[in-house]
């Protein structure tokens, strides 16, 4: 699967991952008043908006982008009815060709790890069938409980030809409480930077590894340290434009082959129309106004990297 | 809601929660066979006979214990029919008066780690309506990304009245790959249980705080420190039984009132039947073989606790 995003990242040109993180409140009201009439201000109500939202925007951008990051929190916080629209998501992107990170940010130990891993990466077992819930391409996951949590994920993967980004330094403002804090003179993070690099020699592609991590744009000196300590590790970037990443500070998180780091965008792409630059689209032409911002992403990385 | 558990553990004399884990395998043959039979070998069929399996356990404990602590990744693994069942389990649970913890281990950032919050403890808006999404009564929540990943939490418990157990020293063996780290000369995890005591400040009930942490019966000895460094805070203790923990190991968890801990068992309780001690039982009876597994956990720990 790294290879296909590989693959994707060489072809379109763009590093990008399309963050699917939907409130309502970013819905155009066509999509929103069509939705409810059909099903009430209800959980199914919510989901059909979401849905036909997200398919808009998928439908705009997919042959721009490699992949898309699909925020199951945002889906989960509706229940069953949310998160069977994020079910229909994942299978939607895939059939555009999109690699899909299910944003997920599980862990836990042992079987229950495993279990997360079978149920967002793999196949579980019934009787004797097989199958595949929410069947995402990579997952994020959350490296506190060590390599205990990490394993079982590590173990579908190879099954399955899937990959992880697993947290190393998030992009939020407090991300250092914890993450930050020195031991024997260096920052957590890089100690988790290091089981990353080491965690992934286990699952080599032919450049890459299928095991990445997580750094936020946010903190682009730490992304340049962290680049050294996993050399054969794609990094997710979140933290462009919203929470304040610029392209300038993206150059660090890429090694030299232009490879080795691919960018989320969640709100400053699906709800680009609501900013003053995208506002001529007007709310109808939301997905158009999406994909400009993809477009202007695109620029914004590429000529970054090459004043670099 | 830390009022009411603390009620039911003073009326049942068990500081004891049964983990609702279930694995195909430890379901009697009689039930998967009746499942399979009406659903199939099917996503559908698995989530009836962990249903009728759960429904079995909860009937049989409920009233000798205050509270049950499903395990979301062991639904989670069957897609939306598994979530289903989650959701049905938990629904059940709170109708027999049992306070539902739910193993979720979320955690992400602002309004993402919020959105978390409204879909396992609050309840979501949609249009002018609020819908409830999975309802639990407690969730455990994950650290790494600090302030900005538990604040949202905490807003939720605040309107809603309910908790969080947040994970300090986790039961595994290579926990300690990171938790135990030591920064100015003292482990991670008791940064992070300083941190969990000051959280708790914001949301205290009579006695305890709502906010609550997580620390492995296999570590009695950080217990012991942990339990100082939270004295308003509950400590949720998993790894008693299966994993290697017993009573005497849990008496540090306790504060001298004799409160301050709840201890789970999960495989110990419901797969029971399993075990040698109990196979008189039968698998027909496995939920007998439950309750008396409940009973014998409840001496153990009320006898640890008088010989302290």
């Amino acid at each position: 699967m790294i290879e296909k995003l590989i693959k994707g990242i060489q072809r379109t040109g763009a590093p990008i991952v399309v963050g699917l993180d939907p409130m309502l409140s970013y819905i155009p009201e066509h999509i929103t008043r069509k939705a409810f009439s059909e099903y009430g201000e209800t959980l199914e109500g919510a989901g059909e908006a979401i849905w036909q939202y997200n398919k808009g925007i998928v439908d705009a951008v997919c042959d721009l982008v490699p992949a898309v990051k699909p925020q199951i929190a945002m889906y989960e916080q509706f229940g069953i009815e949310g998160l069977k629209v994020f079910a229909r998501t994942v299978a939607y992107c895939k059939e555009k060709g999109l690699v899909v990170i299910g944003d997920v940010k599980r862990g836990d130990i042992g079987s229950t790890s495993e279990a997360y891993a079978v149920g967002h990466l793999g196949k579980v077992q019934v009787g004797s069938d097989f199958y595949y819930g929410f069947d995402e391409d990579f997952a994020t996951v959350n490296p506190y409980l060590g390599s205990d949590g990490i394993k079982p994920f590590i173990k579908v993967c190879k099954e399955e030809k899937k990959g992880l980004f697993i947290l190393v330094k998030t992009s939020n403002p407090s991300s250092g409480e914890f993450q930050d804090r020195l031991i024997d003179g260096r920052p957590l993070y890089e100690l988790v930077g290091e089981q990353v690099a080491k965690w992934g020699e286990e699952l080599m592609g032919d450049t890459y590894s299928y095991i990445g991590a997580v750094v936020g744009a946010t903190y682009p000196e730490m992304g340049k340290v962290l680049r050294e300590i996993m050399p054969k590790s794609f990094i997710l970037v979140p933290g462009y434009g919203a929470q304040g990443g610029k392209g300038v500070d993206l150059v660090h998180f890429f090694n030299k082959d232009g490879l080795g780091a691919i960018v989320n965008s969640s709100r400053g792409i699906i709800a680009a129309y609501k900013q003053e630059k995208y506002a001529a689209f007007g709310s109808e032409n939301y997905a158009d106004a999406s994909r400009q911002a993809v477009l202007d992403m695109r620029e914004d990385i590429a000529s970054a990297l090459a004043g670099r």
